[in-house]
């Protein structure tokens, strides 16, 4: 009792130092981290969310975030995504300054000097000694160019220009027109108009408005690689068009731009090129730091590993860059709810992007939904993916639906629920139809009537597994909006990924496995297919293999267990999971693919056996050996920021079951942090002696009691207060005989 | 033999002068025929499938081609439809000439003196004292303001106007956005997007540029109502803005403006305003006759009647007006390809207006399925209905297949028919899901499985037997393209109309009936549902009831008539259907709906079973009594041309089977016609002693050749030539003993 009032005591100064202090976070980001080796992590200006990423296209411009380490760069353009995988999408609207002759061919150059800090991009252009600093606000671009001394200083504004994939695949982009009108010696318009890229999607337009703080001394078009000089501009007649201004330039000459985007029209660019209210990058980018630091400031860290921290603000600064925020920028309806685009992928981001938005930033993540159900209400679906304005693709399961179930059990507020179950019983029900790669569930015909996703359509595993865990969804949404019918029926169907349960297939020592299944219900042949065959697009597994999938019942674990054998065999199957190795070790552990997203919550399975200290061992081991500061510091694609919440959340100490008011309890890397919650509430999380050998938890007090089991709710801390581990180097037992965490079969 | 080659002798002079007459068909235009009893005919100023439809908009603006006889008149405005039913689309760009107060709450004035012709529309604004006149080109209007003496005169353009549907249902447009940049005294420029209507498509934007002959005094703008003077634009906020330009006029002064429109971009829409290169009316007027001569004078009539000649002229405007011919204005794709738009509906254009076009411009015809095809390749479908660059709704079958295989069987060439035999075999195998009213084929799981569309989906009859027909469409192009497999499966397929043959149901008489059907292949009761039941959207017969939709099957009629019971009872059920009086006999002969497109064909049935006198009769009717110069001329909504089309064809004296190579003969009404094919040749149509008495045929000679079945193929009308009708006012039973029409089961 005395040390239960003890606790208390403690917790009091906590709440009194709510606020957030004025630390500059932002100087532990380095927008590098995760750029290369796959990462695809953009490099350039932003504010979170922001619509405006300024940064380089390089080389081919093939590159997914534009940025490519060695070879030229083209340009800076305006609009980027980040982490992405597949084809690349946007890249518009690229200046470029050129000195001498202008090539329309191949203006580009190499660069030196390359720096990037929050809200600021900095390189020299070698070719032509022009000296770049870029910032940016939600809507607009600065540029400043220091050119050398020249009678023949150009800047190039290339509306032709945008991101492509090599060989005219279906996920390149497209040019549809684009067009640019000089209206001064100082300002222009124009747009680029572009379809396709990753998601397959419709076209989009990018409407631009740049004013230049020097005028030029001559303007001039081209269209189609033709120059065309005096010629102030130019209507759309599909082919690619740009323009250039002409400036004498005393040595270091400093010229500036300010570039509105908009996705609505010149007009709209114009207005939005005013949120940048003076020339100075200085300003521009300690507002930008300003914006960052409102999101990474909520994560008040107290720790003398530097590294740590570098990774940890870096892979926030990556789960805020999208989606994007493009309220007031929608051309496609006009409505009074938020509007945010480039979800890249839903499918990604479900699993720990969005519960560290609920965590840190409420209230972008209850904007974010209402922009889903708003998108539901105007085009029929909530998107899985969308960007430019368009859904696709859906990768594997329905998981706006994962998202919706997660905020209301977390209990935000300010959704309509009622609208959003409704978005969720129409990708339950009704059958996508036509490119079943767009939105909704392909392959529902076969779901809802045999109960699985059959060989007859692509990535029918992934679909069946993750189907039956929306299902689940979809059931506690039922439940807790008193739709009992509903609530019967698709807790039943959450148990669907039974069906693909084929108890005879064995794999270095594990029975049972996730296996194709014919209509006829009858399997495939062990010799036509393995538990290592790992997919993509067209394969029974999505990103995953049946040893990854096998573990995928994030909504019964308990029954999944029993399935694996029990309590021992899971255990075995774990380790096998994580030791047996055979893949490419750079991006897996054993058997499981750090790099791809179906495995996030595996490292936590030890946890429904309550083998916690296996997960903190397992945890540990991916965070250091997969993450660290250098340009190659993240696993694979980050995919929007998945990986790197990935990391967060577990650096935090603990990890969610998206879709159940559940967080399972890791191994925390910090001694101290202080979580500034939106609501203004502070949650303190200290890990008493945590360090690289101190990985094993010894013990756990939530709001000064003792916890005995591995795991805790969000609403167990939405209030703030304490979370106190206490840590040591060797596994401890502590939590082996809780409560363990909740599975759909212990509701009976 | 003499005879013979007395006919070939008759022939030569017909090719010598198979050159056009320079005679001015468009004064035989009124394009007020069919604007009311619900032809929804639009009668403004347009040259041929033209983007620009500049007319005014009325009372509340719920009408669908804007104009309306009683009430006021809101404005003038360059985008429209002509002919359609549901909810209205289009009405953008409205520009209103006002004189003293400016009201924005109601700017309306009542009018006097409407007159319109080819080219021109002109009326008297009571309220402001202000004569209009208006003209236009392709994709630019002209307007002509005479003002009486005034220190207040003013021109507004209100780009937040549209028409719309009282009640915000589904069928209503929404606005997205709008705006208005004022450039000079003499300029303005903007935009309105605006989304739904009919197709409920997603939004498109109509860009403008308008310039005035004579400078503004004062110039302002206005946003959601509120006068904002000075101001000289506004960017995109998502509300209804607008501007004004004012003027002190002169009694009876002029003031013209030229008003390019675009659905690109403004640039493009100053660029389309340069069509208009003058700003004289009577030059826009002459070039607009020029273009509608040029289609008009493909046939040139010489006969004594002019009401027909009339009706006749007219019905060819009607059948020209749309799809729009929107090559170079795809804001959705860049592609070498034609772009058309507002196919609104194939369903209703497939049976009468597309085969008009092959016959009178198939160079349009080619035009229009390259653009069809080419959509399909970006988009993923064929539209069977498209406006704002967005397909929906199908309301049966998918109909683009029949205008693949019409043209097909025709030899149109130019035309990619094995990338179009794709996007039938899509149509065909692939559902569209989602929203089954957009495109492909809704019902698609029951139909390709049970073979017929249960009641378990909507208009579930309809759809079977149009499917039946789409794929004998596709038998056809298979067999054509040598593709034998697929032309026996969508051979058999074509066949499924049997499956919804209920031969126990009797009626008036007749046995045999199409009746709704359960999925368990058990049928509707006959208390729950009757052979008059008509229905729309949801029910089991759209447009129809099964009296009407048990003769639709144009590729079997010989099954049919076996399935009916034979000669005699085929023959009793036309005549009961024609007499059984019980329908709004404005719009019915007998049982017979004449105002909807399922009872096309049904007048020349009597041709399959040798009875051509009484297809005579009947069409005969049916011409006289629902065809007339009166502004109620049409029976219902003209559907596009559709109406207008079907009468065409049948003054002609025959009628196609779309989709097969052949013509039924009917009765025709001219005494002598002459059709100037685009391929040079004339083909020269004669009717001895035709008239309204003389209705039926005693003999044809084709070519020379005495034609002893009741029916021909367009190839053999193709190199020109001569048919020659011989009329009398008795049957005289010419071809009761020919050869009849071809039927699909004449195929072993």
């Amino acid at each position: 009792m005395m040390k239960q009032i003890l606790y208390y005591l403690l917790l009091l100064p906590a709440i009194c130092f709510s606020q957030q202090s004025n630390k500059n976070y932002a100087n532990y980001v380095d927008p590098f981290i995760g750029t290369e080796g796959g990462g695809h992590i953009f490099p350039g200006s932003s504010v979170p969310c922001s619509l405006v990423k300024l940064g380089p296209d390089c080389g081919n411009k093939f590159t997914n975030a534009g940025w490519e380490s060695k070879t030229n760069i083209v340009g800076f353009s305006h609009v980027h995504v980040s982490g992405t995988g597949g084809g690349p999408k946007y890249g518009n609207i690229l200046v470029m300054p050129v000195v001498g002759n202008i090539d329309l061919k191949d203006y580009s150059s190499p660069r030196s000097n390359e720096k990037a800090s929050v809200g600021l991009y900095s390189v020299t252009l070698d070719k032509y000694h022009v000296a770049v600093r870029l910032s940016s606000s939600h809507s607009a671009g600065l540029h400043e160019y220091t050119f050398p001394k020249s009678k023949a200083s150009h800047i190039l504004i290339d509306a032709g220009s945008f991101l492509l994939k090599p060989h005219q695949n279906a996920e390149t982009q497209q040019l549809v027109g684009s067009e640019v009108q000089i209206l001064s010696n100082t300002e222009i318009q124009g747009y680029s108009r572009v379809r396709g890229g990753w998601n397959i999607g419709a076209a989009y337009t990018v409407y631009f408005y740049a004013k230049f703080d020097t005028p030029a001394k001559e303007m001039g078009i081209w269209k189609s690689g033709k120059m065309m000089p005096g010629i102030k501009g130019s209507f759309d007649d599909g082919n690619p068009t740009g323009a250039y201004f002409d400036f004498q330039t005393r040595e270091g000459q400093i010229i500036k731009m300010k570039v509105g985007i908009s996705f609505l029209s010149s007009a709209k660019a114009k207005e939005n090129s005013k949120e940048l209210n003076s020339w100075s990058m200085d300003a521009a980018k300690q507002e930008a730091e300003t914006k960052w630091n409102a999101i990474l400031g909520a994560v008040e860290i107290n720790d003398s590993n530097e590294d740590n921290k570098k990774i940890f603000y870096t892979a926030l600064y990556h789960s805020f860059l999208q989606p994007s925020d493009r309220t007031g920028e929608n051309p496609k309806w006009f409505s009074s709810e938020p509007y945010y685009d480039d979800y890249y992928a839903i499918w990604d981001t479900f699993r720990a992007t969005f519960p560290l938005y609920t965590l840190l930033k409420p209230s972008l993540n209850k904007d974010i939904l209402r922009s889903l159900i708003d998108i539901y209400k105007y085009e029929g679906y909530m998107p899985d993916a969308r960007s430019g304005n368009d859904n696709g693709r859906v990768q594997g399961g329905t998981d706006g639906d994962m998202l919706i179930a997660d905020a209301f059990v977390k209990k935000l507020d300010g959704i309509d629920y009622q609208k959003a179950f409704e978005a969720m019983i129409k990708n339950a029900e009704i059958s996508p139809g036509g490119d079943e790669r767009k939105e909704g569930r392909g392959g529902l015909p076969d779901y809802n009537t045999v109960g699985f996703v059959s060989t007859n359509y692509e990535r029918a595993g992934s679909r069946t597994l993750e189907y039956a865990n929306n299902d689940y969804a979809i059931a506690v949404m039922a439940k807790g909006l008193g739709k009992e019918e509903l609530y019967k029926k698709y807790r039943e169907r959450a148990s669907n990924w039974e069906n693909l349960w084929n108890p005879d297939v064995e794999s270095f020592g594990a029975k049972g496995f996730i296996w194709p299944r014919f209509k006829d219900k009858t399997w495939e042949n062990a010799n036509k297919f393995t538990t290592l065959k790992s997919g993509s697009w067209s394969s029974f597994f999505y990103e995953s293999n049946s040893w990854e999938l096998s573990f995928y019942v994030p909504q019964d674990v308990k029954k999944l267990v029993l399935k694996c054998g029990g309590y021992k065999s899971f255990e075995n199957r774990l380790d096998t999971f994580f030791t047996h190795d055979m893949h490419d070790k750079s991006v897996s552990l054993g058997l499981f693919q750090v790099n791809n997203e179906p495995g996030f919550l595996t490292p936590d399975l030890y946890n429904y056996i309550n083998k916690q200290d296996k997960t903190a061992a397992i945890v540990r081991k991916i965070l250091s050996r997969f993450y660290n500061t250098s340009q190659a510091g993240l696993p694979g694609n980050d995919d929007s920021g998945a990986m790197s919440s990935w990391f967060a959340f577990q650096a935090l100490g603990f990890y969610p079951n998206t879709g159940q008011d559940v967080y399972l309890i890791g191994s925390p890397i910090f001694k101290e942090v202080n979580i500034h919650l939106q609501n203004g509430h502070l949650l303190r999380i200290t890990a008493k002696d945590a360090g690289p050998e101190n990985i094993y938890i010894q013990s756990v007090f939530l709001n000064g009691l003792l916890l005995t089991k591995n795991w805790f709710r969000h609403t167990d801390i939405m209030k703030g207060g304490t979370l106190s581990f206490v840590m040591g180097n060797q596994p401890s037992g502590w939590s082996n005989n809780g409560e363990l965490p909740p599975s759909m079969s212990d509701d009976k």
